[in-house]
């Protein structure tokens, strides 16, 4: 905030197309609705091309030029992220300086990187490894064991359990709980026997993990999220669940045990799947779902519903739901109109 | 607790009508299906009637007198009113007493106002500001810069992002997440970029919120909860999402990106509601019901299912759905009985 | 691990048949597929027989031999049992050392029990008691007067609001919150009036509950876990709910206020349960479904769907919902055959 820069020298910075006056100057981003002169904004979907007519800002990040704006356009292919690249630009994110706060607990035993930012009431147990230049913000634990990459941000109370491994770059918000017990239990006759989890969880690089999100170790063996996956907040990921790389999840999914999800698959909230089933990569599956059973992509892409079906089917039964007093209704008559002629 | 009053006094206190002897003397509130003599009870529902009749309460808080109970009736055309005053006359709120504990960490930059309560282990960062009286309990974070107003109470672990504006009278329970980053990443072929999220939360007086429910901070701009407004617990809110004033919204739902929620809304239990979207002020809706459009109250006021519909064709449908079966049965008697037809 | 013991040793440790040379020593269990010399696994289920097959694992825990498996089979008839006592053997529970960490805030009024292991930035609060040989770990809060009984495992960050009683042998996982205010307000004119909430949680013996599971306190009485119930992550338990022994409620479950659920229930993930209903004792509840109603064991033991219905129903119901734009057709062309001949 507060730095300037000419639109064409932030076209270059940014790889996106100029079209418009490269001398004007801006310094800051705005969402649509307010962003004024001397400011950037962002165009996330054509249909809001009315908001880019009325815009009194300086130029528009897009896909394509909106007829009748008054704005400079900053044109790109992906405009999502051309936009992510403007944000950064006028939001460098800020580093915490480095030092241990002297109201942290750190075992003697455990390892802790270079230029690591400790705040006040973090724990570090025996045995723990903390990656150089990673941040642990106030009240953050990090449980036996447990071993964290370079450069990552751990957010408030964020737990690790004991053995843990956590990828470098990984960003995981607060009050996340990464190897919490699986849930198994083995019934008898008294009551329930605990299975202890003693399997592990491991985290890759440059994944992030949204508040309050739970992930489960395994039982045996490890529970594992790939490389550059990303969790919304509350999501629950239970014991010995595989997801693959670059997969998104968002807000209140849950996966039950043993699940393989693949790479580059998204997954919309409060999805739900049960366990010990497969999802191949690269499939979407719609919002609220309930997946009984393995999806494959040669079957479809994009899943919906409860139970889980191709899209296209889901969308046309979706619309005849509703409908569906008045096909009974419709049947009732065929039948009153049909009866009285088989008894002719 | 242990304060004695008569009825007639209670009745005046609360402002409801006293149908009974006033003389009696009361002492605390009590479940109607165990309170007692000396003891006054809520009758939440007129279908409960029996209880009423079988209760030995001294009094019973309702609409209207329940023909053959004992008890005197302290009548109210709002009781679930009534009953919130003689709870809290029975049971005054508790306040901590005021002190910093030498086990806090306040940044010297941060500014405490008079009379506040702070438990051991509470951060308050650099340039954050807390209002008189306010209680933080332990473990709670105010990062950089957030503001707290007065008379808040903010139970353990709460987190509070940097920036935030909570406003006054606020309730919010244990492990609360305010203004974590929203789920905006921008694909491309090397995996997710992370768009920064540099907008901020504002929540407003006399709100309360629940344990472990999460609300993100928007991408720019504010992420905005209403005065007066009541989250339960586990609930999601995505960025940039305004929810307006005196809206209730049960546990476990979840509100994606940039939906417009208007005031006096009540929502079930884990409803969804995709991005983008806006709900009519006064609407209300059912639990678990999944909404992908913008719901205008001139349509309808309540709505219902996955995907939402107008809350009476829903009830039909949800009727309906386990006769399906027969209904595919029907259809291919008449199919049966109609081919050979067509074919005569 | 480490530790070595014969194959006809370990069976009769845990009660399990010998099929195979009792002479094999083992020092460790693994997952089947990746289980080698040595070792012990588990065959789950006898679709997995393939993996048995070609396990080189020393010995198989399974209900029956699989044919054409090398290892030997320590046979059970109830083999999650059997499970759960050998990787217990293998993994002795480690107990925290005694102690109580000087960076603990213990208030002098609390009464703490023998050998109890206090992790840093634990907060005890006036009037608590912590029976023998509880662990609480880093930056668990006991409120004020909140019982915990003997033989307990606190999580991080695990809150205990005031007041609340928790039996002996409890496990609670990190960041779950026991007590907060259940969602009552009163609607009036200006807006909510809060219900004081002023019951309370009691937890039985034996209990397990998942991380960021939130329970409420009642509005008066108590909100009660039976004996021996586990409860997965992110479970939402409202206000004056009732839940009996044994039960088992998976992940991302929501109770409404005054549910009355059974003994030995089982619910699976993301199921929701409206308000005020019953459960019988044995029932078991599918995932993802959602309970508007009473549901009695002597009309069906297992449900399913929203609404819920007897499973059966619902199976045949979710395999012809997506049949539904057929049958649409199916009976406009049933209509286009009739109309005319009504009308001849």
């Amino acid at each position: 905030m507060g730095s300037e820069i000419r639109l064409s020298d932030l076209a270059a910075r940014v790889g996106a197309r100029l079209a418009g006056d490269g001398d004007v100057v801006v310094n800051g981003i705005a969402p649509i609705e307010t962003a004024g002169p001397g400011q950037v904004t962002f165009l996330s979907n054509p249909k809001y091309a009315r908001f880019a007519r009325a815009s009194a800002a300086s130029a528009i990040i897009a896909k394509d030029r909106v007829e009748g704006a008054r704005a400079a356009f900053l044109l790109s292919d992906n405009p999502y992220f051309t936009f992510a690249c403007v944000v950064e630009l006028f939001h460098p994110p800020v580093r915490r300086s480095a030092g241990i706060s002297p109201a942290a607990s750190i075992h003697p035993g455990a390892r802790m990187g270079k230029e690591v930012a400790v705040a006040p009431f973090v724990v570090v147990e025996e045995g723990a490894v903390v990656g150089d230049r990673t941040v642990l913000s106030a009240g953050v634990v990090v449980g036996e064991g447990a071993v964290v990459g370079e450069d990552c941000l751990l957010y408030p109370h964020v737990v690790l359990y004991h053995g843990v491994r956590v990828g470098s770059r990984v960003i995981l918000h607060a009050g996340c709980v990464i190897g919490s017990d699986g849930f198994g239990f083995a019934p008898s006759p008294e009551g329930f026997r605990k299975i202890p989890q003693v399997g592990t969880v491991e985290i890759g690089d440059d994944v992030e993990i949204g508040a309050n999100t739970t992930i489960d170790r395994a039982a045996l063996g490890v529970t594992r999220i790939g490389r550059g996956t990303k969790l919304d907040n509350l999501v629950q990921v239970g014991h010995n669940v595989t997801i693959g790389e670059h997969t998104a999840i968002a807000g209140q999914t849950g996966i039950a045990g043993s699940c393989k999800i693949g790479s580059r698959v998204m997954i919309g909230g409060q999805a739900g799947l049960a366990g010990h089933l497969e999802v191949d990569d690269g499939i979407l599956l719609g919002a609220k779902c309930g997946v009984a059973e393995t999806l494959r992509a040669s079957e479809a892409r994009v899943w919906s519903g409860i139970p889980a079906m191709p899209h296209p089917t889901w969308l046309r039964m979706a619309m005849l739901l509703p409908k569906l007093p008045e096909l009974f209704r419709r049947v009732k008559r065929l039948e009153d109109a049909n009866i009285p002629k088989g008894e002719e």
